[in-house]
């Protein structure tokens, strides 16, 4: 009996003196989702004392719009994360602020009917300025996908890259993933990139005719032909698996990331016939594993399909990310107020990939 | 459209000096659930200011398991909350661990199989000695049932009242629901007083006959008969919300507590021809209305009802209460490091009640 | 690896001539919580067949407005159930139907104080005239309740015996849980008894005054002194799994309910000294094992407490109850069109008991 | 008070000889998530009876593994749903099972790294064989792959019309959803399509040098450079909803599929100018609104963004689709027997759309 009777839980006393990471770590001694915060924070702090591992990052639900967008680009200016796989929408809406644009505290309690009538467009009780997002639309369309070459099959990363390349020079607000991430080398993969506004408005450049100019005399009629391949998101999120020494997860939610990011591990696996499952993974997921989709699947299952390792250290918080997120980030922001990590630095050559790793000071 | 998109939201920004309030009061310029936590704060700070209210406190899920016991005790200690309302099981535990007990920290990961042959018991991820419960339903059978009084039909206030009492005396860990609540002179009922531990022992008194001795000379056989009236319960707590100048709620989790305590409002409503609806309202809940049940509905079905009043305050927060409760707690003892309230003293006579307010510095 | 992979899925192929069980004994072949209402119906067949067993029914959530009230009658009728643990609230809405009140298809998209202003109570897409509420509330205080024995500790079983045998001569609409349960001699427990309209309404008789005539001639003041006995439910309740030979439950939700007749396992197996866990076991549960609540926690938690057999056929299907309660009582009523079980009888004497078993035809 | 009680509801009676259907409809006189399956039936049904509708359909969560795949088959076949959005993994499953591959009754109560160490997959309760899934992964990779064309930006949709045509063929299950869409005219997206092992088996004949011989005599190495282009699938499924006189939408779970569908209305609105909102929306789904995400979020937030219509007939369903979705289909094939609809033709040149309304008699 005595092996499963160890450590006695210690219920947590009050003092108004505590600070962030002390109250969570507190928490390890408490049960339930409580204890899974303080568990987040044990495994994200091992990953970041290990050598040589590249942390995954899924972003899916509407983190941005729900006020997470500055904790995202600490981490990763922190390098506390080493590649993204998001959602559309969160790109989309990160690329709204930056620009200027503005979300609003509004209410989940409201006449939907009337929103519609005032261009006002509602993500549970967070309110935004349909105009406003018609006009990113149009910056994109006219701006940003102008740039973009034709004939030539992109990867989302590629995009992605270019995007915060732009928007390092125009944008006004700049804690912006986009930014932050072309700025600190950290790719981001968008599989699912035609699914928000930011694919289909450069999917308007491909579709409207425009006038171009011929050495300012003949003017002729022209569209885009921008390509962005999915196969190619594939292949070079796959490689990064493949070439790393070792790799760790992190999701925000379910959804495509967490499946595009498991599959690198079957991928890299299958390439490389040796074990790539993934060695660290965390969740934080109000979907839950019993309507067996995986989204809210365990790491256990994931074991059996080779994307998690045997050993990996694992754990997953059921709970909406807008709460546990700022605990965890500020947290480890305490934690780790000098963080020396061998970070990877990824050296694309086209879709190819070399990884080198380099000790910074962050 | 201006009066829909008045309050930018604010994205949080890491700084590693922040203090738990204060990144808890950011959380208001977000959105979905994190939000809701701030707003637990706002709502339980303005009732703390306001004078002459009950704040009723309904408890349900496994919170004293998941080392939540002393955050209680805090509440009722600064006198943040007035009454209880509990399951029995939070009871039971906070008086097995007042008696020296212990929970351990486990898995949920766990053949329980195995747990059952050395007779450990579990609730999620903490386990038990059930050796240990088993001494302690002893020590309620046969220490305390036998100084209840035979045919006095209790309330579940009353007993849990004398409880208080006898372990604030006998108790080892002091940071206990009970004996605060003793001590503080904050009621505690338990409506479904049979279901748990706590009943079944007391229970039990009843049943097994023991031997009493008379005169030191003859002895006799004999049985308890106690019995816990269930209308009294019903009696006494409306009475409180009969009796208050105004009325506000806070529920852990749904069940029992917080159907009892918003019935409350009816049953004074009737009583009084006035409409004694709760004031303020928070919830944190992990059931969510979508089922139809009284546990996750929403404070508008409430209103409906007339148990939550037309321009209550109210906010629910969909979470684990093990993750929220303890950055709430911490938040409102950094807010109030010193409280001035009128706090409601409850003068008993059987089960009439005179409610007065005294100005307490706690 | 054979010995993993016995049994293919077979999926569902559509034809416009299938029968309800039929379908559902296809979906054993799917997967999911589809496949557990299979199982569910497969583990209430064995039981059914079963000698010797009692069958408990643990019954929470506003499952009688919801319009499932008919379907547990049938239950009780056709013996498919044999003791009813219960939430006052249902019993409460079985007792207003039965006297002729109604529910009413509404929606839980509506503005509740416009609900409030009409006095219409909402339970999410239900709603409720709060006056009809008001007048069975005065049927059970001045027409009920007045039938009741002063100073006589009741359990609420006999309560509730009493009111189904009142109902069963006053009752408009007769499928009725309370005068079901009363005929065929099934018991109800109510071990939070006060928490609802029944429980408050019997306690205003004893607070009001009335006046009471002695001999037509004088007349004096007087209030009834009714007790319900928590401990005595507990007691009673426990007795019934003492002297069961074996016992299965079957909870639709969770809640006290559950936990009642979950502990009546661990209070019998303390009395008797041997193992009297429950040997089948199905819930029906929308709350999820996560947030280590005794509400959604799984059968495997409940075998580590003694409370589930070792070799207990259990499942746990989640959805809500009104989806699928509707599908399992037609797929058993389909598969016992003539149903033959040794039901048990009891025999009350106070609160002992004597369990018998009689071949019925149901 | 009238208005809001016209309806009583009217609890279900048990009949042993209830036809699907008839209780499917009985149940819109109950209340909660049961009465939303009845909802589902009708608001579907007046789909169907309308004039010159398109229905899309959209399909996320592991319905094919969980023994969906041919109710969905009979759906197409049928018309009752005129184009597809899915995931990538329903799409390969389906695959996998036409060419004789099984999904197996497993269970979730598994040590998972006993399944690793066999080469078992689980996806919750369903087993599957990793080797034949790596043999239709070659399948795929070799055989299929091998016959697209050579930088050509295929959309989704051109690849999965060439995969059900070939499937077509050599299938040993047609009951299949690709081999029915492509027989039936049903155009499938799948705009994550590299998410899933279709996607990357792909991407693998793109990696893999193979000899090609040239004239039998010289043989040079090659790869594929097959491309699959997210814009395209952007183009082409919002001019269905550009081109289309109205539109429905069916959500299984949320997801991409979900978002997808919803974006096309935005889309189309631009473009058009005119409101092209979808007039009628179904969702079943697990995931609620309090989260924030589009998965979850209610059909009235949608309408705040113009993508579900003002007046748009709509219910979600909160429940796991392996229990309703059985339900719901076998609803349907009762009540239309025979099914007289104005089917959408959709002809494709390129990306451009054409689409005429067939009557046809299904």
């Amino acid at each position: 009996m005595r092996r499963f009777l160890k450590l006695p839980t210690n219920p947590i006393e009050v003092n108004s003196d505590k600070r962030i990471s002390q109250l969570i770590d507190e928490m390890m001694f408490t049960g339930f989702q409580g204890r899974k915060v303080a568990e987040v924070v044990q495994v994200w702090s091992r990953m970041l004392k290990k050598r040589n591992i590249v942390i995954w990052f899924g972003l899916a639900g509407a983190m941005v719009p729900a006020g997470m967008r500055r904790l995202i680009s600490y981490l990763i200016e922190r390098r506390m994360i080493d590649v993204i796989v998001s959602t559309g929408a969160n790109l989309y809406h990160d690329l709204f602020e930056a620009l200027g644009g503005k979300h609003y505290v509004g209410t989940h309690l409201i006449d939907d009917v009337k929103l519609r009538r005032e261009r006002i467009d509602r993500i549970y009780d967070v309110f935004a300025d349909e105009n406003r997002f018609y006009g990113t639309d149009l910056w994109i369309e006219k701006v940003f996908a102008r740039m973009l070459r034709d004939d030539y099959p992109y990867s989302s990363r590629e995009v992605l890259y270019l995007l915060g390349k732009l928007l390092s020079k125009h944008a006004k607000d700049k804690a912006s993933i986009l930014i932050s991430a072309y700025r600190s080398g950290v790719p981001i993969f968008c599989p699912a990139f035609g699914d928000s506004s930011l694919g289909f408005s450069i999917m308007f450049a491909n579709r409207r005719t425009r006038v171009v100019s011929i050495d300012g005399k003949k003017s002729i009629l022209k569209k885009k032909r921008i390509i962005v391949d999915y196969l190619k998101d594939v292949d070079e999120s796959s490689r990064i698996t493949e070439k790393a020494k070792q790799t760790g997860v992190i999701y925000i939610g379910g959804g495509v990331p967490k499946n595009f990011i498991q599959q690198t591990a079957v991928i890299a696996s299958y390439q490389t016939r040796h074990d790539k499952s993934h060695g660290y993974a965390i969740q934080i997921s109000t979907d839950v594993p019993q309507w067996g989709g995986l989204s809210g699947c365990t790491f256990e299952e994931g074991q059996s399909w080779g994307k998690i390792g045997f050993r990996a250290q694992r754990v997953q918080c059921y709970a909406d990310a807008t709460i546990v997120l700022p605990l965890i980030v500020h947290s480890l922001s305490e934690k780790f107020r000098s963080l020396r990590r061998e970070v990877p630095v990824f050296e694309w050559k086209g879709s190819d990939l070399k990884i080198t790793y380099e000790r910074m000071r962050l």
